[in-house]
């Protein structure tokens, strides 16, 4: 059995790992630590009671590393690379949830985040954890950089045109659409039951939301050129559940069977990426709770236009459950195990 | 036009009464205070914008009187009676609702509010502001105790059997269930949107939630015996409402029909109780957003048992709306102006 | 009083006049028509027991004719042109909330809705119902064609750009998203409250929207060119409220300052349009229950790329609330009146 | 690998059943029935896709028995007694969660669902599959009678108190919530999504609801006595999750802390039964889509009253998850097996 530590375990992601992980064959957890009085899971999670029995408190890296194999942050962003150089140098592996380690660029980083790295010498060692992109790096890795729940939903839902070089890189637009658990667990009036359930349906962030840097340098990578997405977020009065809207103009004239046909190409063999046929739509209800990711697609030729849409689970595809894939694989576990 | 203030206009209470007086023919807001940054109301209420031009600050008492004649107190308890006697004294009529001044004993009120009365000498003169109870009384106030809104559920879905004088009062169970909003707007992290949505719930503060005094007191004055209720309230997912089921054993067989007489009696001539017929079962969505109580009965002559069910709006009936009520009342305007 | 009836009460448009209507000082209620077994209203809804009494019944034209001095017309497209003629001819104002009279092009309209348009003599005479840009016309109608929910938002949100001729009009995208009332009161079970509050967010209809050629049309008519928007509608769990997310490429940069100046200038006097203020953003909660349409606008000059966010009540400004703000326009009345 | 077939797969329990089954590692789902146009799972329930490889239409019992070593029957009362018979003639073990086998008294049952009970030969022979009560029947049986959702969670938290025979039996009240899929997924008006949502909390079927007999029955049994109950259900704006508040007088008085140490012995061993630690109390959301029942208890010794609060998801241990747990129990699986 795998001795599996989770820091940050009283936020969502940190919440939906134990949830993952309690009915994983292979693992067992064995630390939880978060910012908080000491309490039993069960106290901070009544619904964990008589399944798991374990404290969580205030543990340093150390501790953890002592008694886990392998260790999950699901920290906020600054807080995570004051803990992943200490448990790697344990000899742990570590999967960070945060922001911290995806951008591969210093400078990018420090300007969206308003902070100095703390460690730079891991981001050329961090691999950023999008299976269906760097499978065979992950399998080697030590440190995994998780992606972000909008940008997985983006980068998997352009990644195959992108490939062919037959898209306008200069107009891409996300209209992505999240439920309320992406925003996190620090209750502010905004994300009040009452504020939302009150037919709450709003954009934010227009464009400068800090999943972009994320978005544009996997998007800029696949493509072979430098791509400034247009990112409009908005929030939804659901709790979980991301529906992104894609826009991409293309160089060429293709019909939407074609464009289904590259998609099903492209993710062929990947079990968590369903490509729907042609004239079913995403639904966010299809896979909450479900580390899937669907894609329809529908291409305007006259126009020159697709529109692929794309839902997750911003809290499993999106984060704690592509943790446990990208965990899988480094230990060589099946892919699906827990899943 | 009369002008009003309100006093505490940044809770659901004060924003409830912004928008029903927004519709008032008879009235202008002329005072908007809370304790916030000055800021402008539709900055506050972005509703409002376009509707109402008004700052909202930190007002004392005395600069509100300068600008209204009435004033609604919207404010938490003990906030309430530090303004109420200044307001007063310059010759204003104040309608509050909070529960400073709602029981008359003022031992009983320190103790469930475990603070000290500030001004014991209102207790006597203060209107507790249910009209279909005390409109005489409220007709000749300066100062009305505006009704908590459990207990406007519950005492006028006893009253008509109580009075009569046919109910044990010894095993009177209300079964209350209300929608989150009567939890206030204080951020905390059990009433956030992804902490209630995720089909949430429940009992709390299971016989010692602090209406509970205050349904003690007048449901006592009505049998004219001391009653002592079961007071079981529930947090239901969603915004408002109200529905109170209400066990009452009677000493004496009575079937539904004979039961649902009695109340049309007790009630003619109320507009906002509506007696529903036979058969049909009040539901709180046909209340919200309206001073209404809907009451439906049905009876178990067998058992000597009658199940009374009532629904309300709790910021409405349950607060802001009945506070419109009671100020139509003491003005002489028509009961149902505005509401 | 003016006496009004309204066809196709039974309806969620239908339902939102009567509860408008019941607002109206200037306003009698005479006729509620449906498809349906006579019944009281209180019946049909509750919420209206002691508030409005009168039988709900399968009216003929002629009737209602007899005992109304205007008729709404809250029915699906096809059955309003039955009725409308018959009403016409005795005289009557006719408020039709359906898009048999909204398309000019009788052939357009039968493409889209597949049924031969049965009195195309009255597509010239009818007046497009969108006050803002027609208000004149509308004081001298007999025949409104009330706008549809989706096309009211994005005209509000494209005319001003449109007008000053600086929009690529070959590349217009529509991110739209409804409430689920949007979709009718027809019992399906895609639209039961256990299939939508699962966290199911979806597109549906991706640029086959019947609201389309009305969307065209009037954006050509504003443009001066053949316009094809790009339109993508989706729902969203919640009970009402559109949210347009426009995207307009310009062939000219303007930056967010200078487009919502633009935007002020258009709708200055407006009172039912609130063009929001930099960097504030719509969103439906602000706008339900309300006749207004909020306006948000963030421009990307380097893109010569402006995102227009519009957000509205699809039952209100959507469908009954202008409905009535067009009875208002009417007959004298002030705009604002019972809204 | 136990062959599984499901008759009625089209409806909630029959969704939960697959849902279960697919993570249970000794079950290969084989058969799915349903009165539909035969299709794929995939297209009934678009999350399957990528998970079940399986049509399902409408199957004969003989077609179900002949690839199939258990079927769950989640099919209506009435339909269910047509199938059973025939499944077990041909040696099949069968789970019924309909209420077709599960009221011992064939004349209450006939009176109740008002129609002739077709094999009233099996009544006897079903076991009542309740494992807390019943676990060493159901280990013998051939065919389990699946409890309703209401009388789980009402005999759960009924059972100890009532085996201490200090209730009394003449005047137990059980005030119970149910999410909204407890009314089944048939298409009506009352259960579209706008109707609930828009605060919709009502009481239905006051003291005649179907659960009734069944409950009747099994607290009879448990207290020696004739038990009627005084049921009240309550529908709740939300999915799933049923809350009931029992109210017991008792012949004695007890306090808390001698209440929930009966309750702790009682259900001593039990993974699926949690009782509550003193002061906490239950939540739906802590146990929605997991087979645990969590009781809270309060009583007022000075009444002698005791309030009994339990929770458990009406589509797991409530219909499907206890159904799974029968079945672990009759195959002599581990109980928790997939749960």
């Amino acid at each position: 059995m795998l001795k599996v530590g989770i820091m940050g375990a009283s936020g969502f992601a940190g919440e939906e790992l134990i949830k993952i992980l309690l009915g994983h064959p292979e693992v067992k957890i064995t630390a939880l630590a978060a910012k908080i009085e000491k309490m039993h899971v069960s106290k901070m999670y009544p619904w964990a009671k008589a399944m798991l029995d374990l404290d969580c408190f205030d543990m340093s890296a150390e501790d953890v590393a002592k008694i886990s194999d392998a260790v999950f942050l699901a920290l906020p962003h600054k807080i995570s690379m004051d803990f992943a150089p200490a448990l790697l140098k344990k000899g742990k592996k570590v999967i960070d949830l945060s922001a911290d380690f995806r951008i591969k660029d210093k400078s990018v980083y420090e300007k969206w985040y308003e902070i100095k790295h703390e460690c730079p010498e891991y981001l050329k060692k961090a691999v950023y954890g999008l299976p269906e992109l760097y499978r065979k790096d992950i399998k080697a890795a030590d440190l995994i950089a998780n992606p972000g729940c909008y940008p997985t939903s983006i980068i998997l839902g352009c990644a195959p045109l992108l490939k062919k070089k037959i898209v306008d890189t200069d107009c891409i637009i996300c209209d992505s659409k999240s439920g309320v658990s992406g925003a996190g667990r620090t209750p502010t009036q905004a994300l009040m039951f009452t504020e939302v359930v009150t037919n709450s349906f709003r954009p934010y962030k227009v464009n400068f939301h800090r999943h972009m840097p994320e978005i544009d340098q996997e998007l800029s990578s696949l493509a072979g050129a430098k791509i400034e997405v247009n990112f409009i977020p908005h929030l939804v009065p659901m709790e979980r559940g991301i529906l992104s809207t894609i826009y991409l103009k293309l160089n060429k004239k293709i019909n939407t069977k074609e464009a289904l046909s590259m998609y099903k190409d492209f993710y062929k063999g990947e079990y968590f990426v369903r490509v729907l046929d042609e004239g079913i739509l995403p639904d966010t209800k299809n896979v909450v709770r479900s580390n899937f990711c669907d894609i329809g697609i529908k291409a305007f030729p006259g126009k020159s236009l697709v529109v692929v849409m794309t839902a997750i689970d911003n809290l499993v595809k999106g984060a704690s459950g592509q943790a446990v894939q990208n965990m899988n694989i480094m230990y060589g576990f099946n892919e699906k195990l827990g899943l």
